[in-house]
């Protein structure tokens, strides 16, 4: 049975709910945004009792389908102002579904400055003051809570930068170690999280009896070929298991699309030195780990563990975007840096893009100098001591820009652009423009058609075709975070015609019932619809719907591109929304 | 003749123009708005290229008409995002008349980081370099100014805020005695001024010959029953003068929407410390002066010049808007730190009712304690000192705000709100929630019919009446601000049914053709019709013309009022815009 577990901070009670009608058999980002689109006032401020942050693992998740232990947090957000879903790996949405919690939706906020925990397991779910865990980096409470509660825990939580409700903080969620490494970075979900007092979830499955697929044979079925369809594409089975997510920095440099202190040029004369390749080289030989799962049941195992150069952990990955962010777009070639400031970033709970492009402004506006790694990990020392200087950088991109009369804000909607030029990949640059969620390459990854020729090819450079590309991947893109599916599935579906049935198999075999791929992108739309809808009734337009003006006007190098994609066009991403 | 001045900050040339007929005889507020929706993108970045910084006379100014030396400064704005018109009290606008200037506009900018200088007198206008006034307070740099040019120059200018592109900033405007006491305050005009790297500009009127009316019979009939009209009413010539505009410390605090510590409760413990009855005595014990007049030929004189302790001159005023500001929104009720505040507010070119604001909200965050004057100019010193704090109070309460993670933030598209609680006026709210402008008191004043008995009585504590007061309100004071005309003629206008026909014989005998209440009334909605487009196109839809929610939440003691006018209703205040 699944059960939605409200939990109100104002008066700290606790009830559990069956699903109603209109959230039932959704998961993941489908019911984030079901249920944000439906309870909270589209105009209410992030960080007052009216907005509800909703964790919510996969339609799948727990199922055992491969690949399917991502969580969704969903809330309005502080970052952007309007609806958000955030997604993490890590074992948070395994540990709840394990206890068959579709979602848990903290709700109201208490109205002293006590700290609280909620303890989530077999028996259920409660809230205790916690206030011993206040001003903890996420690492240290990790390991107070683990050590009370046992190393089965699983925890979600915030650091510093939630608790001190800055519009970057992230909710950062354990990995198969226990790790603090895997982060619903996105959009402020920290801060919300912190706003409403709530400094860690302890998740323990222990005891817990996995809910079970309506119709087992017909699920297994279509887990087996999913599972082969993963097998058999090179990039989920050779390139990012070998490689991680980082082999990107020399094929998006050699594209000219690796943004480069702070947007300026598209590629970087440092590339080489913190590439997926080095990178490899170098985990390999300090007995760190390739071919590393954020979470259990992950058979693509992007994730690998760093060490420093004593051979000691200092995170994970680091992953591709948390590398460019902290590097290129800083001008920084230090992996040993970079890597270091991603542990920073963890511990302090702050999302590595949103942090990175952060940094990058902050250079561009004269408050460290480009390149300057010392001075960047400085200025993520600033959060750690709380000062104003600190909680600009923890604002995000778009506040400390503001504060510091900065032009080029690399920004949408609030939102940080990741590691793609929207210039020289231009259908990412429609993903950033015209997503619900802000800058985001995962709304919709057009780097696929444009650069990897995954899903067919469409010319990166040219105007022509990137709208069309960009809505048929935000569509699916919705559906693959309904499901609780790592996005890098993606890449099978697109290039196997097996794969998107075998999905629908799976969920058929979890509901008993049918679940065709027109259920599938029909529930991408619907979600999508509830977003824009959120998103319009909070004040949002076309003119939200656009890139920075120096996109226009700057010509990138090498290509000397500018995004041209006409406004027009843009305006129709979403015309199957009424 | 009348000529247009458009000054290319990227090539740093100067081109005189006669006004093209869409701009004829328009001036003001009027010319202003025309200008920018017709020539700003309202999506560019205000402090990119594009904006454009519009300085102009209104369309009295320098006839001789009673009150009318106001000037109009206007860009589209980085405090709210929308279109701006700050208008400003000071010689400014009278300097730029004499000498035939109907607008000064500010395009581009410069590529590098030089400043500059404007320099405008009777042969024309030309950019210097100005590298030498840098970091200068505006005191020190008008000190500077008059020394090189001579005591009869008018300068407008930005302080550190300004140069710094801080979203608080303002343009400062000399009074009669060449002080920078005078202030295009809201909206951050000296942040876009900053922007294209313009220090100053220094109005030389000497040899100046000042246009004549076209029908000076006719003007002068005109103004003589204008001046009549405000002889006869009793807040323009007697309580104004004598209390100043503080007379509506008490007046306020009375009817319990004296806003008090951001806006918790509406009445002030102190307020009789830091009233106007107070203030004049402090005044005239010390030397200082009352009836005073802000720029030459007005016959309120409202102003006043405050002197400290040992009789030495401190500020003007302080204002109304001001002292409460820094006074009962912060829990202040020192009189003597509150002119501190102001002169470092108008040294550093800041709006006053802005930084207020924000020290109010740091006061919530906790940065400073409520009713801390002291720490209240420490934060003052900071902007002075450039910090990171500096900053952030800097760029108002809204970013402030934003990166301490306060809910209770009283702004309306990004502008704090002035010294009126909406719940307890609830025809200020309407204009607060409405206006183009953003929280705004002068868009639309109806404090008149709610509390002062002017223009009618409309119960400040219902809802019922107060959009159509509003709106009427707003439409008029549109209107007052394209004459160039001080918003106080509007007890007249409002109480006296010869005071508009007179404005309008004035206008007549100033064009030589008809200008009749049904001209006024279209000029005003024709100027609210540009901005509200502007701001439409600009991304607002009417989630941006409503109050923050508390404003609904938090009853308001001592009336335990919320603000109540229904959403509906608000969207119909510009129901005479397409």
């Amino acid at each position: 049975m699944s059960l939605i577990y409200r939990v109100n901070m104002t008066d700290l009670s606790v009830r559990a709910e069956s699903p109603p009608a209109e959230y039932a058999e959704r998961g993941g980002r489908a019911l984030t945004s079901a249920l944000l689109a439906a309870e909270v006032p589209p105009t209410c401020h992030p960080l007052a009792a009216e907005n509800k942050l909703v964790i919510a693992p996969g339609i799948l998740t727990g199922t055992g389908a491969p690949c399917s232990g991502r969580l969704s947090v969903g809330a309005k957000s502080p970052l952007t102002g309007g609806i958000k879903e955030s997604n993490s790996g890590g074992m948070g949405a395994l540990a709840l579904s394990a206890l068959g919690i579709q979602a848990v939706v903290l709700e109201g906020k208490p109205r002293d400055d006590t700290w609280y925990r909620l303890v989530v397991n077999a028996d259920g779910l409660r809230i205790e003051p916690a206030d011993g865990l206040a001003g903890l980096g996420n690492y240290d409470a990790v390991a107070r809570l683990r050590e009370e509660f046992g190393e089965k825990i699983v925890c979600l939580g915030i650091g510093p930068a939630g608790e001190m409700a800055c519009a970057a903080a992230s909710v950062a969620v354990t990995d198969i170690e226990g790790r603090p490494t895997r982060h619903a970075g996105r959009g402020g979900m920290g801060a919300v999280m912190g706003s409403k007092r709530v400094k860690a979830m302890v998740v323990d499955p222990t005891g817990a009896r996995r809910p079970q697929p309506a119709d087992p044979d017909r699920f297994k079925a279509g887990a087996k070929q999913f599972q082969a369809s993963l097998n058999g594409h090179p990039l989920t089975s050779q390139t990012l298991p070998t490689y991680g997510t980082n082999i990107l920095a020399n094929v998006i440099n050699e594209a000219g699309a690796y943004p480069t202190r702070n947007f300026r040029v598209g590629q970087f004369e440092g590339a080489e030195a913190i590439s997926g390749e080095r990178q490899h080289d170098v985990i390999l030989k300090r007995g760190g780990k390739i071919e590393h799962a954020c979470h259990r049941g992950c058979t693509i195992r992007c994730s690998r563990i760093y060490h420093d150069q004593n051979g000691q952990f200092v995170t994970k990955g680091p992953e591709y975007e948390t590398i460019w962010a902290h590097g290129a777009d800083c001008g920084i070639d230090d992996l040993d840096a970079i890597a270091q400031m991603d542990r920073m970033d963890d511990d302090l709970g702050l999302d590595t893009i949103e942090i990175g492009a952060t940094l990058a402004v902050a250079m561009e506006a004269g408050v460290i100098p480009f390149g300057d790694a010392q001075a960047a990990l400085g200025l993520l020392r600033e959060v750690q001591r709380r000062t104003p200087l600190g909680r600009l950088v923890a604002s995000g991109a778009a506040v400390l820009g503001k504060a510091y009369g900065v032009v080029r804000i690399p920004t949408v909607k609030g939102q940080a652009m990741p590691a793609y030029d929207p210039r020289a990949i231009k259908g990412i640059g429609v993903t950033y423009a015209t997503s619900t969620m802000g800058a985001d390459h995962t709304a919709g990854y057009a780097v696929t058609a444009n650069v990897l020729g995954v899903g067919g090819r469409v010319d990166p450079l040219c105007p022509e075709g990137q709208v069309d590309l960009s809505r048929n991947l935000q569509i699916a893109t919705a559906a693959v975070d309904a499901m609780g599916l790592c996005l890098f599935v993606a890449f099978a579906v697109l290039d196997d015609e097996h794969a998107l049935p075998a999905i629908c198999q799976m969920v058929s075999g979890v509901h008993g019932r049918e679940f065709t791929g027109d259920d599938f992108l029909a529930l991408g739309k619907a979600t999508l619809a509830h977003e824009r809808r959120f998103n319009a009734a909070a004040g949002f337009t076309a003119a939200d719907d656009r890139l920075p003006g120096f996109f226009h006007q700057e010509p990138l190098p090498p290509h000397d591109a500018v995004f041209d994609v006409p406004d027009a066009e843009l305006d129709q991403v979403f015309n199957f929304v009424r």
